[in-house]
């Protein structure tokens, strides 16, 4: 509310009796207008970089996530400073935004400072949120019954997707370029995770979702989308412990598959309870709040035991997949998702500052060689795992090795946390985000090339289930 | 993210390379991990309150707004201290959230008022948040063509409606209660608007929606609706300058019609723009992005020109409504006012003191003489606005009065308006919500007797109306 901190002190005097209670609103509330219009001025930017983002990567045929990290780049610190955050060592009057406010508004430089710390702690709280919602939406769209039907092939792809990137790219960032430990665990970890939306998505586009080849994809992808957090959340507990504690590692495995496990298996008993509560209420929001409270309750408690809020918000969302509200809850799911996860993603791609794989700065060319070499281990460590697949002979292997390529959300997430913490360093991060960029948009032309001429033409029915 | 904040130092040893670095990120993100759990608990606590409070008020039919606003105050200062302020000049100790986290992550006192601050400036973000996206979703409901069907005896209604509490109000406060002439106007201001969605709901569930008096009352929301809006930029821009000043008064009806009535002339050129904008795009959040966007620039807007932030959302709602869009962004706004605005009641509720109206207590009397005032004069300021009606003989004058008495959402945003800015005390902020609550419990009840037998019963037609 704009006017809540802008109280004239000669209300004092007129109203003495409020005084004491004015006294401690304007200490309180002071930024409080400011900090509302710097939220709106941020979330705006957000919106427009994300929406033009998505726009300009759907019409060069490109998945729209790549086109809000784009946008994100560019409105961060690398290109406009619309979106910067103090803990990229930023002062308040390097944001543009802020620059705005105090042209209209006329704040000193330490109320400035204060409205600039301020928020940015609510845009980077959203973006937290964002990502929570994203991976329980993520959940909610994968399927255990899928998982079952591809079988065992999918469960080789998957596990190969994981170990060859993983094992390549933290051997060879420790001896090739002399990586540290735990930065090192860290880019291997984001090399990963398949990235399920896009690769879905393209998939359909493809009109290849019914085929042999997409079936152990998507199958491969969800398992893979599940392994990487557990991936994520042991790596980031060995960050937390400071040390390889195989000990740790073992608890971390377990306390995750006992988590994960013992959230499915008690699936079947909540899925009864869930869809009673849900028919009970009256009031709006009947099926969205309960919904979001499981979310954010399963959240908490996986940060709780030393999880990640993440993977519990995931969790929650196959839990819930396997609920009769489902279908009602992915709807209700979609716009709010809408309005939180481009929160994250332009926001991942404000804080890279991409201005270090600039090759005519001398130091930025180590940066720029763990660029090439992560993008060379990405694509040669996903390729292989259609050589993996067994009892299938005439099999599309090459097809199924560039469909697990595309990177995504989980990439995206190991870049922000790890940059976050401190736990890898900008040449690494933005190494990573340039990998996940070049495998994304590598994906649909080369997979469009990997299928050849089509010999089961797109039908209406997988053309609709393109999103 | 719980671990970003606790690296250990002895990775500084470890990994001497990344020092500067983590100690930057150590020192900014040292509470992150705190206050996104303590936001999330908060959020977990809003939401259940929101829920058990919205079902027991329908159980007992009453509106849902109802329950949410009293579980408020259950959760909030009034009770249980799950969900305070430091802006009520409460310490984090005072917390019982920031005393479960201090117990579970071993928080220091200073970490905790930190987080304490951090974690209530998120909630209050996302609360005014929340009252842009109802204003903007009331806007969305609120129907220019449906308003001049109803034609003049609507306006005559809400005009008197509006101008007879508000007078009774603040000149009974004023004369009989010594309240300086700001706080008075403020909780007369607060008299005047009728509560759309409560009265537009209880109408539908008595199968009145299509009567004349209902289309009296409903046509008469809608001004009043709008009329306090103004009122309320008026009142706060008055609170803002300190003083009432005829001619800023004059500035500001003009600045708001203007606003608002040039918002309504653009709207059939921005019709077809944000229409044809919207049809273009092809990325998810196509609807729902650029109303949010249109919604917060007008928000930001009208701030800027001194009106409200509230104001700027409902014209914007206001504006989307004459859209051909309109039908499928009334679906996707739903599910977002549905996680967004319980915050906004919920900590309204909050942050009243209820206790002040302990008549054990001396100090308090004049405060439950003050509630007891205004809800006379909100019942008796409202009834008699069914006599207004002229050229319908054989109407239900009681029946429009009573429809007109409860209030709702724009009495709450008063009451927190003025609590939070100082310029209303405890006892009178509490008065109002009494105030409000007891107008919008009796509605119900009262409005059925009005009516009597029905002679003409609720069709099938209109009971699908109901929300």
């Amino acid at each position: 509310m704009n006017w809540t901190g802008s109280i004239d002190y000669h209300l004092l005097e007129i109203f003495p009796f409020f005084s004491h209670q004015l006294f401690l609103a304007t200490v309180a509330a002071d930024d409080a207008p400011a900090i509302l219009n710097g939220v709106l001025l941020s979330l705006i930017v957000i919106y427009l970089a994300s929406k033009i983002g998505a726009e300009v990567a759907k019409y060069f045929e490109q998945p729209s996530v790549l086109g809000e990290l784009v946008a994100g780049a560019i409105v961060g610190i690398s290109a406009l400073h619309l979106v910067v955050f103090p803990d990229s060592g930023f002062a308040g009057s390097s944001s543009v935004i802020i620059q705005f406010l105090q042209l209209i508004t006329n704040l000193d430089p330490t109320t400035l400072d204060r409205v600039f710390a301020a928020q940015s702690e609510v845009i980077s709280v959203l973006a937290e949120l964002g990502v929570i919602i994203l991976l329980f939406e993520i959940g909610l769209e994968s399927d255990l019954r899928q998982l079952k039907q591809v079988g065992s092939q999918a469960i080789v792809v998957a596990c190969a997707g994981v170990a060859v990137p993983f094992a390549l790219g933290t051997g060879g960032l420790m001896l090739l370029f002399n990586v540290p430990a735990i930065p090192a665990i860290f880019a291997g970890a984001a090399l990963t995770a398949t990235s399920i939306g896009i690769t879905s998505k393209v998939l359909a586009e493809l009109g290849r979702l019914q085929s042999t080849e997409g079936q152990i994809i998507i199958g491969a992808a969800i398992i893979d989308d599940i392994l990487g957090i557990i991936v994520l959340a042991v790596v980031a507990s060995l960050a937390k412990t400071g040390s390889i504690d195989v000990m740790s590692v073992i608890y971390l495995i377990i306390s995750a598959t006992v988590f994960l496990v013992g959230s499915i298996l008690i699936a079947g008993f909540f899925n009864q309870s869930f869809v009673t509560i849900v028919d009970r209420l009256k009031t709006r929001g009947n099926i969205v709040i309960p919904a979001i409270i499981f979310a954010f309750i399963m959240a908490f408690l996986a940060n709780a035991i030393h999880l990640e809020a993440i993977l519990g918000a995931f969790t929650a969302g196959l839990v819930l997949d396997e609920t009769d509200a489902r279908n009602e809850l992915d709807e209700l799911i979609k716009p709010i998702a809408d309005l939180f996860v481009p929160i994250f993603f332009v926001t991942v791609g404000a804080r890279a500052d991409l201005g270090v794989l600039n090759p005519a700065i001398e130091s930025n060319r180590a940066g720029l060689l763990i660029a090439i070499f992560l993008v060379l281990v990405a694509i040669v460590g996903k390729l292989i795992t259609g050589w993996v697949v067994f009892g299938q002979p005439g099999i599309n292997r090459m097809a199924i090795g560039v469909g697990m390529v595309p990177r995504g959300e989980v990439g995206l997430v190991f870049a922000g946390i790890g940059s976050a913490s401190g736990i890898i360093d900008k040449p690494l991060e933005s190494a990573i985000i340039i990998m996940v960029i070049i495998t994304t948009l590598m994906a649909p032309p080369f997979l469009r090339l990997a299928f050849g001429k089509s010999d089961e033409p797109p039908t209406a029915a997988t053309e609709a289930t393109i999103d």
